[in-house]
């Protein structure tokens, strides 16, 4: 099921680049970074925003956003107001709080005693009542309810050791993280350098690219320090492939990354309290992320392939075919294929030109429902046993009509394998999930969960396997030399299942 | 590959609705028709038009037109006005002269002496230039370049054979099918009828719907006559699932089918010139059509699928894995890998949010190339020998980069087979194909194919496998009894393959 | 009152201009058709038509036509597509039949056997009905309800008696006249020239200028041959400042002007029937022209200041101040003013920025009406007997609220003095009037005007006094020379008071 | 001149509004902003804001923000968004930065810990440098350049005297007084009423209204208690009428007025230094405010029209006619014309819809220039000796092209007098005048300036003239009654005539 129907959504996809060598550069930053954020646009289709500096002293920012998907909020006027970049950060918004102004828009910026920060945040601070209330008992007013605004003002408002001409904004950043456990992965500009910043746990991604020659994208091995173009730093790896950039590594949890004209450094490792497991988001890799995207040196497709393979070993079927909703559960579907031995088909075509409609509801058409969608490939599984694979059921009023409409195009039997355990508690760190009392899981007719969506039967994958799955091909070693610090503990593997089984990383009353 | 990207293009889809039973109706007819044209919106997304009429006696005719996809061309104030029509017909354009203004959207409708009259027109008279000559020289000034404009006028210019106020339009429709063989899938509406025409060749295509109670939609057998919500008629079958309505049958080759609230009844079948076999394109199964969409009887996946396969059987390939370039070619791809044995896998991801960038093209960017719209799979097929199956390769332009991708992420080997024969010759009957110089299989490079575009092996399928794969599953049956007229040549089977033969289906001097 | 208020407006005005000398031109012709637009733009501001012509041969025209404000239906990049004309036509709108579409809007171009050609008329023809029926009898669907496109059939239908490759265009546009009386001020562009056409009655109004250096933009006399840029032909002489041309003389009634690269050369003038006087409309100069333009040698503030005092002789009235409702009273009022002795102030101050709002209507702001429009300079009158001079009452739905705010603001008395006769019969030669009904002239409530709108006196210009307000300062002399063909017809004087006296100057049944 | 041209720009106008008695109110407060708005238009185009309060506790504020005029920036599903308010501010803004942001749009709204505060307002603060940094070394970072943020975070900061339910905001606003002198009109809207602040100065304007039932609205005297429907509060009284409010008084310089659906109260009166004057803007008087609108007991037409009687007798000419540079220095005119006894006449017609075009700028068409905007009225002054009255006259680039313009059209003589006196130097106080050396008084063509203009002579009002044409119908008697704290600085008279004679009202260097 897409995101718009399932009720489930990322909250947000970040992105910076600095060009390398000698500046005003002859790479296009402003350009590089819209179409690393058009790469991050599943995270977040509400608002996008861009600011570059030129990184000069003191430096000039441009700023702009708008509402919309990358390509609306972009016009040629935008791109031409931020051309005179050297380096960049910007932001994709995704809506949980219902407020869709432009206002809320990242990324942030404002001028403080030191000049204008810039910051870009993906996640949601678990505290972050508290320090609103913190930062406002100060005397600072807040003019939106965007996190961002919050960590930008909690960064200005740290007592000041330092002198006014050289802020410490290194030990501002190392402040804040003591105040705020997680989640968030943030970028902060200032003047000429970006850091980056990923919260002890973990719990969002980000990862780091090098702009190569596009005649050395492919050449096996690291791009070598003199070829280097520039430096960008993202949510997920899969916008490097569309800017010419070769995945360099993972920020890791706890790290402050600086990234200049000159290079990548790691400046610190923030460690979590003794005996912490990080606690990756799992449900980056069942559900949010792009599929060639990369977390913690396995791609994102293998291991919901893998997920597909674990459910045919927990939930075989005795069924003709297996198929899959398109397009998000086909890596499952051809996972569970490849295990059961069963045929893998096609049984629903999309129509991809279905979008917001001005349609009016009325009793005829609404009917129809989300089989508008979908076109069915009758021909292929009429009179046939089918297993159809989704990633996940959220609130179980999709997955409904799409099987009556299978059945009613004459398939004889429809099993229903979902590719993740049931969603069963909120989320607090950035992912807007139904309320309780919306997901299916929650709800009496759970029980006979087959029997309410129509289907023969419904699987869904143990939280156990689906653990094993992702943890089983995590391999760090090809990051090892590069990362400055060594810290130990940040090699440690943990994923955070909190909206599966209710775990919390961290206490919720901070 | 998609359209954008091959530079061939279908030009038009057409639309239309009747209700059934009383007036004014209850059926949302304006919300009908808009969601049937967002189903055909893959044969056209320049221009959408739609006219509703109420049908009274003068009728009053609504009309809205606008560029752009439908639901962009249609919010709620268009809708409103379109709301009091109890039928319509309506239209979606892919320019193919470049000129792009609302003026040539159709339906084009024009005020006669009998009344207005709409028409709506898939397809490109073979004859145009002599007919807008002819009349010209009638004195008929033409406001627009469009086909339909002429086919309107020359229904007009008929030397009214006929009373003031009972004007014959059969009389006129025949007419101006012995002016023009082909091609032409038309919508003729004219107070409370819609005539739905197809050229004696049956070069494009046209099918009939019957819209029932949702709730009897997928009872087995054809709605029973009291049950009739109304009546649809569409280039393609896809587009009556969105709506609610059954597939009901073709329109014949030469016949007028007359749509009224009282039911459809067949007036008429035109015949072909004795001995000529109808002319239905080919290039409609292997890649305009939505793959749900069925023709003479057969799924259009189905008869892809069995492409792959035969394609599979003539240019068998010693490689690891088949895949797709996503998404049309994946039922040939799936086809390929049956018939040879080998799995099946995905090697690209498609990034859908990529669209109309203001990117301006610069140096670094551009080598990106289409490599912008795919992410690798890497881990699926690094080491792999790869067997990457394309719907058609036009221009050869966008192949290559994709070569070069899978190479560079570790193919070990990518062949390439083409699941249709190379298109070598122009098309003048409603299809935009690109130059003759344009076309990869006229360049000398052709000689080696697999070496301009880098691939290891390079194999299309033949013309012969090709009609073979379309022809051996047309079925007829079905449709016998629906069709008053005994008309036997319209069983006749018979394909236009002119953009890859050099042999049309009509003499081009008309 | 302004147009928008009182129901009365103009439907049309048109523009062209032709580059002097050598083509490709140096003159900006689109810009020259856009700015002279703009200065029409108080005849029409529902939408906007530019067509140019490069004049070679064959012809490449270009068309871009908008909805609302010139500046906004014009875009830069309308005048990219536009740039390379060498001659243009031009339209701009107000629509009488309430169907606002981009389809109506002028000019309208046909393609015919002889090539393309646009027409922009300003008029109604009197007996568009009768043509509509006898070009549809031909054979002709109709496509818009325009006179525009009615007019250019009318030219392509003409029986052709001329060779196909030199049609005789101005055959046809006299074989048009003969069908046609009145009324329409017509531009017809053929390739490298435009034809200036007025009809015999001179109905609408029609004037050359002449292109020259900026330099010698005011010289006295005339431009020299040598200093001609190029020709520009105007509803209006207001709009010949701005672009830089000077008066040259008007079009007379019948004639037809040829403007070509060479200079203007008059034709032929069709004649009236004998006896019949010309029938310019006499609202152009009390209502619709802008006070800057010349008609019949005469300005027409003048004419409105004349109106003015001849009301003062007329209506004399026992108060202390005269004033305006501003903008277009303003000359009337000051004409009062000096014939009465009493002394002109100002009482209202408009709010300019006060447009269409999207305010719903309310029961408390919906009685303020008309007056948010309006500040009462309360000082300059409190305590004062007040002269209120508007140019005409045609619903009085609007006077009313003014002389309320005048009076709850402190004038003592309100006596409204009109500067025109009151409107009692429909137009149908080009002016929006409202219907009947809706005129207060024919309602009851006329009998006592001044306490249906709460006035102290209303008094109205008498028909008598306005026609010789307007009559006694025509000055032909200065435009004998220049008028090749000696009609003295042409120069005998007559208007229009049809709406005015209910005598029209054509049958109505034609 | 208008605006546009003189370079001389007002930056913002403010408005709010209180619904009395029971809460929800019947009151449209929304719709009511919106027109109070558009009747300010006049002091800012660029961007618009309206923020309402529903005045529960905690309250709901709705905000909304657009760029452009008020129409454009408020569509109907704004004002519905707004529809809950019982009171609201609003403010429109004309940028004197030239950064054209939506985020620098006001009203500004922040979260503090006493809850959410909205401030409007219009002015410029003298010191505004120093207390951004004063505020940033609190650790407070600026998110715009606004004053009005600035002012929103100095009233957050203010040590917390009180408790944290329970926020004294007088004590704060009274705190900011004492921080900054001036220039601000001010209107800080908290839960459920608004303080209406005014710098002690009195630089800017601002006043109180009375809505009354419209039949009510323009009774003699004073609206009763019990028919008062609201409250508002705007820099101008001319908005008053378009709302149906009655004038109540102006905020005293230094006064806050708390506003609330119980009436409006007086709460203190901040007083300036010992033996300081007001400053109210004189320019106020000379060029920004509508006629019709009242400050310090005068109306505004009426000191223009005093402006034009003392300029007569400071320079008289021997001319045959006077007029007006339309539209604001008619009043002007008109007062010279009664003082020296030359009749008034209209020597030039404004073409209303010139305005921003796309035409590119271009040798013929440019040397045009603001004529484009005019059309000579010829016969009126052909062979006469004009007195052209302007209001000022500050860069001296567009009165030349119109005297050009009249002499070309055929007046023998042009004499240049302008009602105000030259300006010279900067304003820091919320005007935007061009920089020192673009005004023309400042540059050596000034010694002759006829001679540079082409006038055949130019005098100016002397600063003397304009002070007592200002003061001396200053009228405070009508107001005593309706001030609670006597306040006698408060009633003396003062102007700030800086821009003139380079007296500033404060020391700069605060």
């Amino acid at each position: 099921m897409e995101f718009e129907e399932s009720g489930i959504g990322e909250e947000c996809g970040v992105f910076g680049c600095v060009a390398a060598g000698d500046w005003p550069t002859q790479l296009e930053v402003a350009q590089v970074l819209t179409l690393g954020l058009v790469a991050l646009q599943h995270r977040g289709q509400e608002s996008a925003g861009i600011v570059t500096s030129n990184g000069a002293s003191p430096p000039t920012y441009a700023t702009h956003k708008g509402m919309g998907l990358v390509n609306t909020a972009f016009p040629p006027e935008a791109l031409l107001k931020l051309r005179h970049g050297n380096l960049g950060i910007c932001h994709t918004r995704y809506s949980t709080t219902g407020i869709s102004e432009l206002q809320n828009c990242q990324p942030f910026v404002v001028d403080t005693l030191h000049g204008k920060i810039a910051v870009a945040h993906n996640g949601e601070l678990v505290n972050a009542s508290a320090l609103r209330k913190k930062v406002m008992r100060h005397g600072v007013g807040l003019s939106t309810s965007s996190d961002s605004e919050l960590i930008t003002q909690l960064l200005a408002l740290t007592p000041p050791m330092e002198e006014l001409d050289s802020p410490d904004w290194v030990a501002r950043i190392k402040n804040l993280m003591t105040e705020t456990p997680t989640s968030y992965s943030l970028l902060v500009m200032y003047k000429d350098v970006i850091y980056a910043v990923r919260d002890p746990y973990g719990n969002r991604p980000l990862c780091i690219g090098q702009l190569v020659p596009i005649s050395k994208l492919h050449s096996t091995g690291e791009g070598k320090e003199e070829d280097t173009e520039g430096w960008v730093v993202s949510s997920e790896s899969c916008s490097f492939q569309s800017i010419g950039a070769k995945y360099y590594r993972e920020v890791l949890p706890g790290e402050i990354v600086q990234i200049s004209r000159h290079g990548i450094k790691s400046l610190t490792v923030v460690p979590r309290p003794e005996g912490e497991l990080p606690a990756f988001c799992i449900f980056e890799y069942v559900y949010f992320a792009r599929p060639d995207s990369i977390f913690e040196g396995q791609m994102v497709y293998t291991v919901r392939q893998r997920c597909g393979r674990q459910l045919a070993i927990e939930a075989p079927t005795d069924a003709d075919v297996v198929s899959t909703v398109p397009e998000s559960a086909t890596p499952a579907a051809l996972g569970y294929a490849q295990q059961s031995g069963l045929p893998y088909i096609e049984v629903l075509c999309k129509n991809r030109y279905v979008g917001r409609t001005f349609i009016q509801p009325n009793t005829r058409l609404r009917q129809l429902g989300v089989a508008k969608k979908f076109g069915a490939l009758t021909d292929n599984f009429a009179g046939k046993r089918v297993v159809l694979i989704d990633d996940s059921i959220v609130r179980g009023n999709t997955i409904s009509p799409i099987i009556k409409l299978l059945k009613e195009a004459g398939a004889t039997e429809v099993h229903i394998r979902v590719a993740s355990p049931p969603i069963m508690f909120p989320c607090y760190m950035g992912i807007n999930i139904p309320t309780k009392e919306e997901l299916i899981a929650n709800k009496p007719e759970f029980q006979d969960i087959a029997g309410y969506i129509g289907a023969d039967s419904v699987s869904y994958l143990s939280v156990e396997g689906l653990v094993s799955a992702v943890q089983e091909g995590i391999a760090f070693h090809q990051e090892k030399d590069k990362i400055d610090s060594s810290n130990q503990s940040s090699k440690s593997v943990g994923h955070c299942t909190a909206c599966l089984t209710g775990k919390y990383p961290v206490e919720l009353e901070w």
